[in-house]
């Protein structure tokens, strides 16, 4: 023990509980070691830089300054602009089969402020909640920071496994406190899988949820990147039940502007206006205005229809590299929409080890133990087809296959 | 008790206990219904409008199209853009006397949400830190949001009280784990008081944290906005011990983009990193870029003198303004810099109260329990002299008083 006369500079115990056991994204440490250099990077969840309407938001940018002149530079509400709340109650969320009041809709610095916006409002430490396996890093890393005490629910072919949610939200014992706080949930192209969930697990997953008090924590980033049929309707649209339904414009429009919003009803909409002011006061009134301003002069269903061209042609190339190079020695599944390849290593090469090697001879990806939040998943790699070329899909897959190689 | 398979919707228990113990600024809440108003507004901490440099932002922002295109659009790092790291490290802190780092600087929304990270990365629930009395509102917003017990250390002329910090820092027993973890403090101009803290002061303060192994938290939004002399060095500037600054770029250019950073080192900077990294992944690129290319094409001297020089005008119109109509009814000292004058009304009048009655009458402050963490503060009350006109302080002052006698 130190005593309180004699501090010392390295005093670790200076420092939160939750610390330990928050993890950090390997790949955007990795990233941020290499952003200079000119590796191929399958790593991240980039749009493709050709698809971001850059001239819109440029004339959009120029409305702003004309129309709201210093005031789009000022201090905004903690909840959001008017203008970007109405747009997403009446515009885009009757489009998804939901009917909400802007009052309802949260905006966030993009969906990630929104799981630790959700992380505040809903657990104290030691909460247990319920999460995919495997599930999206960013989340593990916003809980984490909670001290949530996580129960895996394993994906098959169809989304998540009824039983195991089932064990996870009702808990050990009889006892409500032992059961799930909430279940976090990506059903279409979920990342990292890619996995679209089925009509029929939507249905069973919901009369689950009806059964428990969890909340439901809906995140849909990727629903409108669909590159076969568009997927069934989002469970927020089919339950009257305690949830959130999460979104972003970051893989929409742009990922720069760092704009996401929250539907939320009731006390739920409430404690996170709370959390939200205490966070940050409110996000950037200007980001917000110029992405209004950018929504209203945009063909949408143009541009989504555009997205969706494109992001196809790209995974029919990445599938190509991929059998070309890693045939026989890995197996995926062909995403029907979203952002990235789930692949499994025969080997059983550990991905973590193989990114160092592969980040040194040029090429990048997730690797797959990051998206397990009890461990686990180590053989896995998940890479994204949307922002790179097909010339570099070409190229990156053969240095991976290469250091696999090697480490086979 | 609730049965696990009866849930209700207005189950409260829902809910994590840190929402028990956190405050909504009732400024804010009154600002968000009465945005659309023609209020005369005292109540925020806003620049005034006509000092925000409009024309060097758009020139600045068409800059950030030509020279960046959609990569300006795309995600960055964590702990920020570069460019603006060592903008803030090599030509903003080393006229603040600090040699700093860039990989030491950490790009926020703001400074709110430092408050929010530092709260994440030093605070367990329960623990104790040290805060002035009063204190700015949201610094105890976002520590309440991790369970902080608050302890008061009272402002004289000179600044925080020695003996009640010694005391808040040692604890009531010998034990290391009843020291505060923390002290916050806004040594120039303070929020709400307008206080300077004196260099005598800033020293006795530097001693006594020496003592100590408590982190200091001191955040310097208004250092730049002295309207009499300069202030004393930072104490950031004056000590090795275990600390962190805070800076905003709301206060000197525009609150619009919501960028502010912390100044941190080693662990605490790794810390940081981490944790923003979970709260919402990087502030937006896009606001970053147009901010330093901003930086990039002003005069900053110039544009600092004439906030200066316009502030000061305002001050002593508002002060004026005072004189005219609450001379004998109320106390406050002139500040000699920052945003705003902290009135005590002689009456003892309930300003939370009249608060309510101003706002329905047309006029706006913040009342004084606000900014009270251990309650108490209830006749004083905070007015913003940066964003009304001479006009509109006469206007809203005259407003008041009326209130005022009708609540004798």
């Amino acid at each position: 023990m130190i005593h309180a006369e004699t501090p010392t500079r390295n005093d670790t115990t200076r420092y939160s509980r939750r610390l330990d056991g928050m993890p950090r994204s390997c790949v955007r440490d990795l990233m941020a070691n290499t952003a200079n250099t000119d590796i191929i990077s399958f790593a991240g969840g980039l749009p493709a830089s050709e698809c971001i309407p850059l001239d819109t938001i440029r004339q959009a940018t120029e409305a702003v300054w004309t129309r709201y002149g210093t005031t789009a530079l000022g201090y905004g509400a903690s909840e959001g602009e008017p203008a970007l709340r109405e747009w997403i109650a009446h515009h885009w969320l009757p489009r998804k089969g939901i009917q909400a009041k802007p009052s309802e809709i949260l905006i966030v610095n993009g969906s990630q402020q929104a799981l630790d916006l959700l992380g505040k409002v809903l657990l104290d430490p030691g909460a247990p909640i319920a999460v995919e396996r495997p599930t999206y890093l960013a989340a593990v890393q916003a809980f984490s920071a909670f001290g949530a005490d996580f129960r895996e629910v394993p994906l098959d072919d169809e989304g998540p496994d009824i039983t195991a949610l089932a064990q996870a939200l009702r808990g050990n014992s009889s006892l409500r406190a032992d059961g799930a706080r909430l279940f976090y949930t990506v059903p279409n192209f979920q990342n990292p899988s890619g996995l679209l969930m089925s009509e029929r697990r939507r249905m069973e997953l919901l009369d689950e949820m009806r059964r428990h008090p969890a909340v439901l924590i809906e995140d849909d980033p990727y629903g409108e990147l669909y590159y076969a049929n568009q997927p069934p309707p989002l469970l927020m649209s089919q339950t009257a039940g305690p949830g959130v339904l999460l979104g972003t414009f970051s893989k929409m429009v742009a990922p720069g502007f760092r704009l996401g919003f929250i539907w939320a009803k009731g006390a739920m909409a409430t404690h996170l206006g709370t959390v939200k002011q205490a966070a940050d006061l409110c996000t950037s009134r200007l980001a917000q205005l110029q992405l209004f301003e950018t929504l209203c002069r945009l063909d949408l269903d143009k541009h989504l229809q555009g997205l969706r061209d494109h992001y196809r042609m790209k995974r029919d190339a990445m599938d190509l590299a991929l059998q070309r190079h890693l045939a026989g020695r890995a197996t995926w599944q062909k995403p029907t929409g979203g952002m990235f390849f789930w692949v499994r290593l025969q080997s059983g090469t550990d991905t973590k080890a193989l990114l160092v090697q592969a980040a040194k001879a040029g090429v990048a990806f997730a690797d797959g133990g990051s998206f397990h939040a009890g461990g686990g998943g180590r053989d896995w790699l998940r890479l994204n087809f949307t922002s790179s070329t097909p010339a570099d899909m070409e190229r990156g897959l053969a240095i991976l296959a290469e250091c696999l190689g090697k480490s086979d």
